[in-house]
């Protein structure tokens, strides 16, 4: 039986976690959750899995909580909770599914712990990729990507040697606007860029897909999680999202992983591995006849200007990709809240990055400085508008 | 170094061997080779490559030649030439890269030396696989397959359990008709049949691919590597042939093997295995942005009889496979001399396996008597025409 702790379970990726879970009774367990603002899902995910600790946002919903259910089960609140649920004593693997730089102190203090972790906040790797593998290196813990693309790049990796990688390939389906030109991006809605054509995510990721953000975050978790340097990443245009990503050897030979967009498949397999669980025989497979066509180009680093900011960030190294982050989170919160439009995100990133003097292997409490420092400019910036 | 034994040199397969071997010549050696009736190709192969010993087809060949080399070369002739380079007592890899059910005996005779085969003779295991599998379990012996689509399952394979896979799914370009009605093929030439679309192969196997026997003898070929039934076989149409072939595990996950069509990356793959050795940098990569597109398409059972006549006979097994096998092989050899029209290779092929009384677990020598027999009644066919 593995033992869990899951980050984030009222979370888009916690709902899936949970799917999986129950799905497998007889392998895994939740023992110990951390739940959002969604405070009525949170009950019933209780009521349903009987989780022994739960850390809720506030102490507020923490004192009510305690009074509803019984007292076998614990109730934190808050950052601290947070790194309860992330080293609790029963659990063998944390899957990590906070939003936000948030889930970085959690994944450090797991790791220290020995947990296994199965990591879907790609701010963790992005913003103290230095720290968190160092860690995991130290303490020999493995960390097991839950990204469909960084999963299919594990995938691929299995029973080969890293020495004869020549590139990693992460495939982008460009997000809602893929289509559109910069011209036509001018007036898009946040509706209209909260409806992804292959994937159900949260609203941020999905912003972030629209902007190709996402994709240049995942350059960077790639960088970290498999230790290649950034001319060793490709990022190819597929709109189907049916290969999730590609690895190139140096004989030439391509292995790529497949599957229908189903975040339940990398989910399941950073709990798996090395082994691999059935799928419920109700789940579509993937049928390739049936699609007909998968459709392949090079993303225009003039059309997606983010992406380059990703790749710049991300070479350069230090505090950049903090702000990269941070500036992004902000501006996204920004345009979610109307009061910049879809452009303005991508200004607003260029600006931070520009205004910032990066700092070379930053400590964790100077990741978090640089992040705090990022979102206050990048708010001034917003409340101007 | 790995030291090579070569059945077949003068083929296409065997061509492109002896250019895998010359661009590693710190790790590969070619010790003993056999060649065809290309004598002029064989001279060059034994100058450039200095082999220790040499199989010919015909003793008047082997004493022109020891005429013509330095007694430091031992050559050899026939059917127990074959099997002396198969064994030859230096080399330690044996690639069979003969055309036909020649390619039987000395695969048998390499395993019994404890030899690795790599093996591009599809008849070897077609007719023998029972026999061929069971040595090698014995003699604790790897049989690397050199078929691209054989070579792309291995692959992706590797790190994996195979107590996962629910199916393993062979990509089929189609061959060189594969737009072509039934009514289109009536008439179609030598010349046409013998121009493939993609892969660069010798004339067999390409009448084989437009007929799709040549994916038939691999869903067989793939039965025995594999160890999986017939129902766990798929086969795809991908015209491109750039996903090589692919297995689907039963979470949902499709690992595949991608590339350029080019022999050389799986017969490497045999040799380098469990490694990948680099292929030179001027090797055209595969860039997917610039195929922009693949396809896929169920293949059609009525459209390509010969597909279901595989799977038939490799489903009732025995010496059913045999007779699939020799008939295909007398009557194409029938239409590239222009004896019997294209669809006529279909006619024959089922009348010989309506014919036939199937021999269950058949012994080698039952193998070559229902071989011989099933060409002796195909060339009677033919002699009526």
């Amino acid at each position: 039986m593995k033992k869990i702790s899951l980050l984030g379970a009222t979370g888009s990726i916690g709902q899936q976690t949970l799917e999986v879970i129950e799905q497998h009774p007889e392998k895994l367990e939740l023992v110990a959750m951390s739940i959002g603002e969604n405070i009525d899902l949170g009950r019933k995910i209780i009521q349903k899995f009987s989780p022994k600790l739960v850390s809720v946002m506030t102490k507020e919903t923490c004192d009510k909580l305690k009074n509803e259910f019984s007292s076998d089960i614990t109730f934190v609140y808050g950052n601290d909770g947070l790194v309860e649920v992330a080293t609790y004593k029963d659990s063998t693997i944390v899957l990590n599914a906070v939003v936000g730089s948030v889930g970085l102190l959690p994944t450090l203090k797991a790791i220290e712990a020995k947990k296994s972790i199965a990591l879907a906040n790609k701010e963790t790797l992005v913003t103290a990729g230095h720290l968190v593998m160092d860690a995991a290196r130290v303490h020999n813990v493995s960390i097991l990507p839950v990204d469909s693309e960084h999963s299919a790049i594990f995938q691929c990796l299995q029973g080969e040697n890293e020495k004869n990688i020549d590139k990693i390939i992460l495939t982008a389906s460009g997000g809602s606007f893929r289509d559109k030109t910069r011209e036509e991006l001018k007036n898009v809605t946040v509706e209209a860029a909260l409806n992804h054509p292959n994937w159900s995510m949260g609203a941020k990721i999905t912003i972030d897909s629209a902007t190709m953000m996402n994709k240049g975050l995942e350059v960077i978790e790639a960088h970290w999680l498999f230790g290649l340097p950034y001319e060793k990443i490709d990022v190819l245009l597929h709109k189907e999202s049916i290969i999730h990503s590609m690895v190139e050897f140096h004989d030439g030979s391509v292995i790529a992983q497949l599957g229908t967009p189903d975040m339940k498949v990398p989910i399941q397999y950073a709990f798996s591995f090395p082994d691999r669980y059935p799928m419920p025989s109700t789940k579509e497979r993937l049928h390739l006849w049936e699609i007909g066509r998968l459709h392949f180009s090079k993303p225009d680093f003039d059309r997606f200007k983010c992406l380059g900011y990703a790749f710049h960030a991300g070479g350069i190294g230090g505090t950049l990709p903090t702000v990269l982050n941070a500036a992004n989170e902000e501006a996204v919160a920004g345009f979610l809240k109307r009061k910049i439009s879809f452009l303005e995100i991508e200004n607003i990133i260029e600006n931070a990055l520009e205004k910032h003097v990066t700092i070379k292997e930053p400590s964790l409490e100077v990741i978090r400085q640089v992040d705090e420092e990022t979102r206050l400019y990048v708010q001034t910036l917003l409340a101007r508008k």
